[in-house]
């Protein structure tokens, strides 16, 4: 961390400061310039509430060096984490392709579509029984009878299943689910991340609308700091000034976040461009950047889904997308196992 | 709502889509032109999901034409709303300032401010219990025991209290609090909202850090259509590109909010800036645009507090803060009563 | 296009407007429901000013239907434009890649590069002579002394040359330049635009910073109107919240355009990451996505470079990328001939 | 200048770097800690190309400690730059009302809204002869002929005028223009503003719509590097996500700005919002926020104005509007003199 004083600070906050700062074992170093003082600051300053120095009057910024996470960060765990769910592995190596509806809406819905995905190639099976809907008089999910039904089409064809949480309170039902899917809306939901923490079931974590690599990390690291060291990083797609979709992929997240940390990253091309016709290029523009994986919407009648209908594909659609993907995993050494 | 087809779409499935919105109780009025067709819809829209329309084969686009919210809309709800909070009244026509600490840090403190605020002219007291930190390192929030000290000052003060939860099970803690804060993280916690919905207490909705005006007046919506009615708004910035301030207040918020809206509205210029020095321009902005109050950070010891130092003002700077206040609200035809 | 009145228009200004649309040519249908009136405008709306009837005392809102660019809306023109450029073809199913160093720094310098980029697969050479910078103080180019070297690179390695005009004034240095750049900044610089329609020379039109889709095409409109229609759009990242990376790259950009517009469309990995780590995955992504193109910063010695050091990669890395780029060409079906 | 190294750096790469600095000048003092080496860099900074630092292998970041603007730079000018201009100054303590028609259409039109507004108390008259307009088949000023007819409501009112250049070659019109506009769009032309820099005439600089602040005063530092100091700053909006209004005016960018430079700095209030009903709100959020002025969108009939009607207001509005800006000028302890 590097501290910039203001233009002749008072000595005496200075030194109360660099005391304040040893006595949490941080070593100072001092940098005297013309028209401004650098400190700069060695140690373990990942529990230093930089609000706080930036509140001191002598201070003009505050600059971190180091990241402000541990648990997620590569640099203190430099091989890939591989999280295994059922029998896959996401992670390390393994290009994993999940799929299913927006919402469950029937037991045969769902049924028929986890028998078609397992065919065309899905390892995992997501399916909507919690609903965020920006509207109160939108279809909310069939809530704990959407996760039952998610169970037979499990039981069915062996497909793990992920499916989304959107309160603490609906946890005990998640019982027989695979992966926890935390959706955008609730990426800062910090008392639901604590929570997850402390179970023992991967967690699919996606990025905020606008939230920065740096407090998806954060948000990574609550789950982590609870214990849960079983995390899927999944982007789909941030808020731009740009309308046309819904949202902006952000490709780039994929070698950055690859980079930054050791947990898995999957891309969500349904959501992140909203429209159907986009779902086939962004994958292979996901999987070709080094995705782990793909989390796409799949109905068998997407004009009569009772959500998010213009993002999905259909099964036959999906079907001729998997196999392109299994080239371009290829190309960048990624294992593509049905 | 206005549905544009494609191209020479198919007419059986043009007529199923007539047939269908006839169902539901939506008169269709059709424009022919050379490249494109318009069906301009004309009913009660609000419960037609848009997403199932867009789906569809033929249809290239929908633009809504109506508002997709009722109860929050002041096209049927002309008169301003006015939400009753113990002597002191938000909206029609009265500036409400709140002020305190970001965070509960001990009884002395809480006490020691909030008299301090009240004598300066706040008419209710803020104060952090819950605290959503971006980092599971920084300090999380007194929680109960929080406030447990904010109802000590509030009954030696007489100030309402307002103050944020995080999670549906902290509900219970909040009897004695006579405003519930719902943050910008959780603007679209849906289940969140809707627990509020049933309650009897006043709601203050701060916008998300990159929701539109719809989507914050849907929220809004998400309490009301559970039959609670007292919401107040408060814009606190926006995500954007600008990093030299911690957010970008959205000052047109004000007169847009008010036209679209019955609700009141209050400005957090605190964490607007982030910056102290910016509080003062940026509340004297917020009154002159019309808001019907502030909600400022104050704390008796900046450097020191616990979180969110940058951005406190002391009580001293609070002081002539109010008095410039009641000035500006009066050029504007505010009403403020300490 | 489509006009949605307020609730209960003067009548005398409906018709006033209803004669003045008619005079214009435009088929006027009406909509009247309880609340609101809705117009659907038919016929050659592009002309008309959305301003203007917006502005309006009876109308609450205008909603376009149709693309306000004609010239380069794939609806008129169904083929793939492609664009010769020596004896390269940029668009119709090629891939192209052009390489170089940010800025020309000296004989040896670019004939040395070209040659290199040549041997690895490159098609065409870029290189700045007129460099826009941010700083007044930063190194600004070699001007026309710059385009006099690479026209040396040229004639040595054959190899057609693409570098940025930064104002009309510096035109006629570009004789004999094969591709003309415009940079991100001047997208809407509407007289250099004006100036380029005159033109009988590929421009590459850059994405402005916070363009959207729409803005973009009208600015290639604008060169269009005046004649030219050999443009080649360049998606070189957009400015968003996030500043881990220089820019985001917005990949969907790709499929998006393809199919408003018969444009071939090429990508800039280099000034979108700003991180010459992310050069090569955001080149796969971008091919894979169905990209005409990559424009990439190669530096024979990237850390003395005179700018944009940072997203520079070596002559070597570029030969890795390229032997990459063809097998994903190949996946997606591209032509990529050296 | 913060100069973090990557974990173990070549010693040599190291030293070397250390002697290049030192040979620009520069003092290095170095801070070793366990994960990392931090050089904090003492001395003028601002002629270092940061990006050729950020190029070298040893090196994982660069962070600027100094800002990168001098004659910009109120640390190096801290009194209140003044721009005199015809009669009036602006900056300095005074409040500044600039309005006028969007486009000149007739010299009747742009007379009688002169004398309108000078009768209301505007003291400079703003009308656009070079229109920057999105479509290529919009109306695009009048050019010569309305910088002509400018300078006849000049004669006639005495009132200063102030016009956008939108290319080099058309500053020769601009001899008989009071101030220079810059438009949004052209903020980073950089030719341009080099051609300002050698002019004696005010020139006011419009933010881009996605400049940070940096950028904005590094556009005003190229025009001051030149030799012409009279620059006015104009916020006017940035893009963000919400769509609602045109862009999103910066409020905070009034206080900042003015603690970052002794530049004046005015507000557009009418691109602001591209609304007339939100001018009034916007204009008394500027002035109570401490602007030096404002310019507004002021039309004699707006619905048939030839471009930017919807946010233009009437001359017996913009009357309104001046009254209550002399009172909030008051309660800040602005000077409005007509």
């Amino acid at each position: 961390m590097v501290v910039i004083l203001k233009r002749d600070p008072d000595k005496a906050q200075v030194e109360s400061l660099m005391h304040w700062l040893e006595s949490k074992g941080i070593d100072v170093h001092t940098t005297v310039g013309k028209n401004q003082t650098i400190l700069g600051l060695v140690g373990d300053t990942i529990h230093l509430d930089i609000d706080l120095i930036k509140a001191l009057d002598i201070v003009e910024a505050v600059r971190r060096v180091q990241e402000p996470y541990k648990n997620a960060n590569r640099k203190f765990h430099p091989q890939d984490t591989v999280v295994k769910v059922g029998n896959t592995q996401v992670g390390g190596g393994n290009l994993t392709l999940i799929a299913g509806p927006c919402s469950v809406e029937s037991e045969e819905q769902i049924v028929e579509i986890a028998k078609a995905v397992k065919a065309s190639g899905a390892t995992m099976l997501r399916g909507g029984a919690f609903k965020p809907r920006t509207s109160p008089y939108s279809f909310q999910g069939m809530r704990a009878e959407g996760i039952r039904l998610l169970g037979i089409a499990k039981e069915i064809t062996g497909l793990p299943i992920v499916t989304e949480v959107m309160d603490i309170s609906q946890l005990p039902l998640f019982e027989n689910v695979d992966v926890i899917q935390v959706g955008a809306r609730n990426m800062q939901n910090f008392e639901l991340l604590k929570e997850l923490g402390k179970m023992k079931k991967p967690v699919l974590l996606k990025r905020g609308l606008s939230a920065t690599y740096e407090e998806w990390l954060m948000s990574a690291e609550y789950i982590m700091a609870g214990g849960n060291e079983d995390i899927i990083l999944c982007e789909r797609g941030i808020r731009t000034f740009e309308t046309y979709t819904r949202n902006t992929l952000d490709v780039a997240a994929i070698p950055v976040l690859k980079n930054l940390s050791h947990l898995p990253i999957i891309i969500d091309p349904s959501h992140s461009a909203g429209r159907s016709a986009l779902v086939e290029p962004l994958s292979c523009a996901a999987v070709a950047a080094g995705a782990d994986g793909l989390i796409i919407e799949v109905h068998n009648d997407p004009p009569h889904a009772l959500c998010d209908g213009p993002q999905s594909i259909r099964p036959e659609v999906f079907e001729g997308l998997t196999k392109k993907m299994a080239i371009i995993a290829d190309t960048v050494k990624k294992v593509y196992a049905k």
